[in-house]
């Protein structure tokens, strides 16, 4: 701010409110909220303090000290905490817009998370996130909107939108954002491409999330020298320790399919927890319903035997420190502490050691319905992104090659997104390869969907464990086309054919028969329903997909990540199937050419 | 930078750095530096693990594999710790401009020094705080330079300067500064006075370094509650106890005067450390020559009982995240670890425990003489600032009152700041009161020399144990006015008089004769000569004034201190006598005005 600024209406008013701050500081005035009698869990000194803690608008101004206010919470019993920090999410992976993400996340601790709209960024560009911005200006928590570096992740698929360097650059001093997202594209870095410098040497003189899966010995140098600051994709206890050696700011991560937490949480200690925080990448709404969000990783290190000094720092302190939160800016108030000065973000809890949150004090005001009912509302934006024609079951069909040929066939390692190469045969029938249900061998296939060329890609998927009907999604990582895996031609027509006519979400077809389908009309991502409703939609499509048989918790997570190329070993996208072998390819290779192979899926 | 400023020159550079950086870390191309076999001290894990470290340009690119360089150091048995941050101290205390500061604070391992030059610009005003960034321009150490909050520091005494909220906001957005200097203006906070709150509102938005000196409870709490950071006053152990709880960054002193690490090093551990940083605040050039710099606290600190691994987290890593220097700015490369991405600044060490000094590295380059020929040369300001005539024996009188008055006499505390607020009768002698030096009572004056007005105002002084003879000086905190003090008019006179004529500086006189003088041309407090010789000029110096039979280590420092009216309890300044009693007075007191009771010093 200027000091011209400081002479205006802006000014005169932060002027009254410091006064404020000190009169309610000094004990002269009546604090606008006083939380009397708290144990306050102090995460400097890892002491449990009984203190009053004293507000004023949205800032922390008295602690161990007695304060009365205007209005007052009687905290005898209860622990308070900071604010939690969710340091990388993707929003869209809980199949809700920000402002439901919000009334979901925020009762569970997190004030302050920060999010990459990747997902919706690869169907729609830039106005992707100009919408999180917006719907972040308006959501209670302080929802950081960090920039998509990687629009499209790769250059094997096609995407809805690119983004390049320019675009970010003329976004880096919106007030909601801190840098870049994660920065996926370490072939292009380590190739030294420009698509990959441009938006590093753009971002040399900020903070640049990284995304480090495997990332070991030079390669890792070679990341961080050029900037790249932290990590959330350890899953090895060797990894993270390596990186925590080289100065890697640790982001811990417990997604639906992810869940790194049990490995990596004996690596906090009292010496290590500043360079720790958690996060949550891609967690469904069910999980974040039955289990929780940051608060259930609280819980769950605590419950492995990491002590609750070091996970609460981890959770507030820590998590703030690693992205500068913890600092007064242009851009931000600082967080992180139950300190004066501080944003008074604040987590009273029934009991510390099972983070049971008794309520929750976001920017100075108890959160309650009311208060997120207040909220402007944010029109979602990203309808009508299914832009296919009428999908036919001929659509599907594979001709056989020569007889017994070997097939590229993914193979499905439960519970996680690296899947298995396989070399198979493949039944024959009329010509064509067929699937082999009884072999736990079906089909699959990636349709474009973002009007650009109509790409069908096919192949063959071993694990779903289902033997008849299709199961077909408009979440398909990263550039979200239509994805679809069956045991009959009609029956996966059927499924994407109920997609396209809801313009996206997910659909489970037995028998010329819909048993199940989730409407996600937000950029075919998201729902624009409240949470609660998205919910249960969420719970009767997954028991749809057990009634097909699959012997998966919830085979649709699956389906998301199968065109995922950038994990290893085998994935399928609209141009075809793509290898990538850790340690052995430099990036993603296409290892068929399907493009052009078949008539397009582009509206006629 | 904006994208444009991404497709320019500077940009290219950029791009082709970052290709050098990942080959280099790739170890495809030789490192520019590399650091063989050196034990590295990890302050992030706390362990010691061998390891190269390869550097290219300024940065850290490699760790923790082997690697091969253009040039190579051996560290066989060296080990290397991140470059020491000294986070708070005025480069005038040193008597020795910022160049030379460079010259002398580098080679002891201090790679980041945060200075207030607050001395020369209660001098010169702004102009200094220029002064101050043209020099850190050209410094091999990165010289961050707050802006000097308090000019002048109090409304009861001229100062050469003011500067006011509108010209320090002019200063923020300077690439060399990093916010506002020591906020000492306490009871204009707590008094809600718009000379204070200006200042803090004009830097809410950023980090506001504060001065906290025996501040707790409410009023601490205020203070925190308006955006105060840190604190470096701290004395006492409950004192920092409260302040650590509070979430102050605490910055433990270890000044000339002011010794706070033998005190507060015990609150240092794997916990709290984050939350410490070390400062010298004001230094004198005997000390640092002889014992070092921060070096000397981190030797100390672990001849205390401090763990290595903390001491040497707290002197980098710690310090720098305080100020946000652990991170890319606009303004700034991210430091405080050994680690690929950080600044090449690296302290390579003989022995850990005593912190002896091999070496260092500062962005990427091994420190030599040479390397401080090869700077540009910032010429000095400030010269003649020593603006009054020549001082007259009478000018020192000082006329009795009611016959057994008791007087106000300020009684000195061997190495405090802090004095005694004494009250006695004072021997009279025609009409006027005079000296009793066997009782060590000796009379003071302090002389305005800014040309403002020429006030002169004189009191009497216990404590020095001189008993004939002057010591005068032109350092005087924080307005530097003169201020001398003898057993005879006459003596005072000339010892004034000489460092008139050297244009600032000291001088001890002895019946008539000078005995030594320091000449201090800048500003009237720094000399312009290099380090060394300054060093010995001030060593002749001290032993001048132990040749007039002090009892003191070093008189002349405690002189400089004796028109601080900020300190408790009775103090001199140009208007006249000021109390300031902790805890019972708001703010420092006028005694008795003396402004217009004699003659004027001005140039006629």
């Amino acid at each position: 701010m200027s000091f011209q600024a400081a002479t205006d209406e802006f000014a005169k008013r932060k002027k009254t409110d410091l006064t404020h701050r000190i009169n309610q500081a000094m004990g002269a005035e009546l604090a606008d909220l006083v939380i009397k009698n708290v144990s306050l869990l102090n995460v400097v000194t890892g002491t449990i303090d009984i203190s009053d803690v004293a507000i004023t608008g949205n800032t922390i101004v008295g602690t161990y000290g007695t304060y009365h206010g205007r209005k007052e919470i009687d905290g005898t019993g209860l622990t308070a905490v900071p604010g939690f920090i969710n340091t990388h999410l993707h929003v869209e992976s809980a199949k809700i817009t920000p402002d439901q993400y919000d009334r979901l996340a925020l009762p569970h601790g997190t004030t302050t998370a920060i999010c990459d709209p990747h997902e919706m960024a690869n169907v729609l560009g830039v106005p992707a996130i100009e919408y999180f911005f917006k719907s972040a200006k308006n959501t209670l928590m302080d929802l950081m909107v960090q920039l998509s570096s990687c629009v499209p992740a790769t250059m094997l698929e096609t995407s809805g939108a690119r983004i390049d360097a320019e675009e970010l650059a003329k976004l880096r001093n919106h007030p909601k954002t801190i840098g870049p997202a994660e920065f996926m594209d370490i072939g292009g870095v380590l190739g030294k491409e420009d698509r990959a410098l441009d938006k590093l040497v753009a971002f040399q003189d900020g903070m640049i999330d990284g995304h480090l899966p495997g990332i070991t010995g030079f390669a890792l140098n070679a990341m961080l020298a050029c900037g790249i600051l932290n990590d959330h994709e350890s899953t090895m206890l060797a990894e993270a320790q390596e990186k925590l050696r080289k100065g890697v700011q640790i982001l811990i991560r417990e997604g639906t399919i992810c869940k790194d937490l049990g490995v990596l949480w004996p690596l906090i200690n009292e010496r290590t927890s500043p360079f720790f925080s958690f996060c949550t990448d891609d967690r469904s709404p069910l999980e974040i319903v039955r289990e929780g969000e940051i608060d259930h990783m609280i819980r769950t290190a605590i419950r492995f035997g990491a002590d609750p000094k070091d996970v609460y720092r981890v959770a507030s302190w820590s998590a703030a420190q690693s992205f500068g939160l913890h600092r007064d800016t242009e851009k931000w108030q600082k967080r992180g502490l139950i300190a004066p000065g501080y944003k008074a973000d604040i987590v009273l809890l029934n009991d510390f050691q099972n983070c049971t949150i008794n309520s929750v004090i976001k920017n100075g005001k108890v959160v309650t319905e009311e208060s997120f009912k207040a909220r402007p509302h944010v029109e979602p934006i990203g309808y009508n992104s299914i832009k296919i024609r009428k999908m036919l079951p001929d659509d599907f069909k594979i001709p056989a090659g020569e007889p017994g040929e070997i097939q590229d066939v993914i193979g499905l390692i439960p519970g996680k997104l690296v899947t298995e190469h396989l070399r198979l045969s493949v039944p024959e029938k009329d010509g064509f390869l067929v699937p082999d249900a009884s072999n736990d061998l079906l089909r699959i296939a990636v349709i474009e969907r973002h009007g650009k060329n109509g790409n069908i890609a096919t192949g063959f998927v071993k694990g779903f464990g289902f033997t008849s009907g299709a199961i077909a999604s408009s979440v398909g990582h990263d550039s979200h086309n239509l994805i679809v895996v069956g045991a009959s031609e009609e029956d996966m027509a059927l499924a994407v054919n109920t997609i396209r006519a809801n313009q996206g979400g997910y659909a489970v077809v037995k028998d010329g028969q819909v048993l199940g389908s989730l409407a996600l009309p937000v950029a075919g991502l998201m729902s624009d329903k409240p949470f609660e409703a998205l919910h249960d939609e969420a719970k009767a499509l997954r028991d749809a997909a057990k009634g097909i048989g699959s012997s998966m918790e919830d085979p649709t997570m699956m389906l998301a990540f199968l065109p995922l190329c950038v994990i290893p070993n085998l994935k399928l996208t609209d141009f075809g199937p793509v290898r990538f072998v850790a340690g052995q390819d430099s990036g993603p290779v296409l290892l068929k050419d399907q493009r052009g192979s078949r008539p397009s899926a582009l509206v006629a």
